[in-house]
């Protein structure tokens, strides 16, 4: 019977089986996220802390690549799909159905994490939900800045965690360079997601993600926070659009002019590398 | 003399080894889980978090599939069992010793962990064994909701997050996408456990496994809590037995859906793996 | 001029060599370990949590194995010692060399801990070394029973938490069943380590380890505290060394009964293995 | 049109290319680490607590050793690059491309996270720079000693904690001994100055590199907090730049003495391994 679904159900379009990639990955990503930070919110620090946020969104990171990466590299994120569509790799098709896969996985994502602590949050708020205040629950689902970053501190902000995001990410994955094992790279990913949440979130709570932070502002518009969540702290909600975009292709150049540009083809670097590791065993 | 026992005691029916090993990985990953839950309780916060339970679960979940992972390719989860069983995997007789052995192991690591904070239950609770009121205890073994969520929410709860469990031991496994290095899949299954624990705990403490709190709690029943451990937050019980059942049948429609409907057999994969790899890299 | 004083130094004997190894091994455990209690004593609070003491045993465990285990196999515990003994793996003369290698490398561990936190700890106590008190400091070397605990439920946690740790040591190796990747388990062996602190460390501190709670004792009731680290709490000092080495006996037992004798030479095992990973990933 | 920038750009020289890349890596290091002090200082507790900064470090080790690891062989420590040097195993001229490279990169970082926490700094401090004091910010950026420890005492708490991790970057990456799988080496090292921060932090905040402590401390002189950062607490600046380059010549001593000198070559070590590794699963 399976087989006969299978059959059935069964998609040869790869743009479309990218999308679903993307919309999975990002689902899974942005429900460890978002979650973790209704259970610190909701929980009133008796369920965690923030600690716990950076390690959920890392795990997700984890997961959802774990998930996607087969299918579409897994990049779970518009600023780093743009940039590969700027450098040249993906052609303007992919970039459209990856961004539409990654904003539905994440609002879907918003949507069942809503439906998860509705309870909890209709008992926290009294049933007003609002974007400030003691009892604001909006900052569950998107970003919003600390009460005292300047505007451009706070674009700053994004754009230098983004340019981290890359550089790690690139890191990483640089088989020219000393790539991680193939099967732990998502674990790493998602460390490096937790490494900049433990210092680079204070300012803006790195949202470093259009798709992880568009999708869900959008829906709790919809589901009774209202267009406060567009329109407060000065329309902030355009900067984790824009500056993770900014700081990805700067990372890239970074990297590039850093690492990149000098590293001779494959094999040459393999002799390299044993010399380099020679080194460090020769202490 | 060990040579002489062991073919002594040598089982060789492969269903009976089948069950023990359930047995231990269930006890392993019980004992690990419940005693952390214990020393948190009793340990009135100097000796642990709500992050500390999260961790010892994940770490009990890794330790418990290596334990059982080689012999029975490690459920330890009832709702894993009876979803292979509806899809044919195994047979019937197969389900009913995978669960026979994980309600044992279950069972046992409970009575271990009350052996072994029996001295702290009795100061704390000065003998007065509850499950509700300012020194209940029977939150120790089993999970019972958080007082605000309703019945459906606490349901949709335990529904939902073992879609995520099942996601992610999918995602983790799945040879023909984007599956983690073998020896550390156990690793990165307690990961995802861990990652549950963060978001999705808030409700009702995450059972996701009627093997996890059934047992456990007939034990409470037994062992001086009484029949409240089952009638109490208007008969409860059932909730984290029925609700992750569905949900792990779900999850993996839902990633059939989304991912291995559209795959291509191994070695075609491999192929678009590479090409998604070198995207990453081409960056 | 490195050559030289290799070939100068260079010990061929393998007894020695591995007396050596186990020192050295046991030395980084118990300076990471001990270390993390000096510093969340001593700190008060501010400088680490209970979990951190739990993940820095972990880490030096890790560390420790690293170390030792292309030498000695990195056994770090003599119960683990006297277990392979008793089994017969391991000769009466390997047997002393490897705990008098342990036992050195845990005092001069103890001795490095106390130097570096001297200041601190004559701060901290004005000068008044005690077992007990709101300012004792005893228990940053070895392990005291919590006040509330019988001896009976004390020796019993001894004991089962060392069940547990070999229960997790055999699962990690056993190449027959599920093994971790060679040159991560190590790492799983720290994360075990984390597990029964997180979970079986409230009655009394986990010790789990004759090499890592004797030669501490010997040292305080040397550097100040007096013979009050062996008589005071009924002279606790023996629990913490004859439990842990029945509970590992007894955890070898049942592991074999649970998994090993059942299991089948190697290349059959991997085949049923496959099978098992199969069902898995046939979900 | 990247594939030109490039070939302008390329550089051959090798010695420019590994300070480039110890460089990069060290500023990967650096933001994670320093970014996440200030998010701990400024956020008041609310963003973190010390354990973040050990996760931080410990996770910009990691990072930062991907990302030079393949060109210089990452030491991102002037005391593991001198300590090389007087091994004889590199240049004077690499000496002085690697240190250059290293304190370029941390000085830096330094600046960007300055950047970063502008206006959360100006806030926290009334615009006030202080090094000491209820609002002093300096450790943001430097390693200043505990108020009551000896200047002695710091100087053998960098000693010992340099000595500790030189010790577990050999156990690592010692392929004649039990070296960690090769792509896995970087996390392990992070995991290593975590257990360092977790233990051996409280007496001087554990610098264990100049390369980490002296460049953000020029950088804060220069930024507003003056002199100051020199003179303060007796003109400490120079113990984590000598202290740790005698810890990591001192550490290699103790290894080389203790396993290395007495280890055969490659292949007869293979053998001894499986040997080690037999005994633990014949247990």
């Amino acid at each position: 019977m399976l087989e006969k679904t299978r059959k059935l159900l069964r998609i040869r379009n790869s743009t479309i089986r990218e999308m679903l990639a993307e919309a999975l990955g990002t689902f899974i990503l942005m429900v460890f996220g978002l979650s973790s930070v209704a259970q610190v919110v909701l929980g009133k620090g008796n369920s965690g802390h923030y600690l716990s946020i950076n390690m959920a969104f890392g795990i997700g990171v984890t997961l959802g690549i774990y998930a996607a990466g087969g299918v579409s590299g897994a990049h779970l994120n518009a600023a780093i799909t743009i940039t590969q569509c700027v450098l040249g790799n993906i052609s303007w098709t992919t970039l459209a159905a990856y961004i539409t896969g990654q904003f539905l996985g994440s609002f879907m994502a918003a949507a069942t994490v809503f439906a998860l602590y509705y309870d909890a949050i209709y008992e926290y708020t009294n049933g007003n939900l609002t974007v400030s205040g003691p009892t604001a629950t909006a900052m569950i689902f998107s970003t919003y800045p600390a009460p005292s970053v300047s505007l451009q501190g706070a674009f700053f902000t994004e754009f230098m965690a983004t340019v981290m995001l890359i550089l790690g990410v690139l890191v990483i994955h640089d088989e020219k360079n000393n790539a991680a094992i193939k099967g732990a790279q998502p674990m790493l990913s998602g460390m490096l997601v937790l490494g900049i949440g433990l210092g680079m979130g204070l300012n803006t709570g790195y949202a470093i993600n259009p798709s992880r932070d568009l999708p869900p502002r959008i829906f709790t518009a919809i589901a009774g926070w209202g267009m406060a969540v567009f329109t407060d702290d000065h329309s902030w909600w355009w900067v984790p659009v824009a500056a993770p975009i900014l700081g990805c292709l700067f990372g890239v150049f970074i990297y590039k002019l850093c690492i990149d540009f000098h590293n001779h083809p494959g094999h040459e670097t393999e002799h390299e590398k044993e010399e380099a590791g020679m080194e460090t065993s020769r202490l």
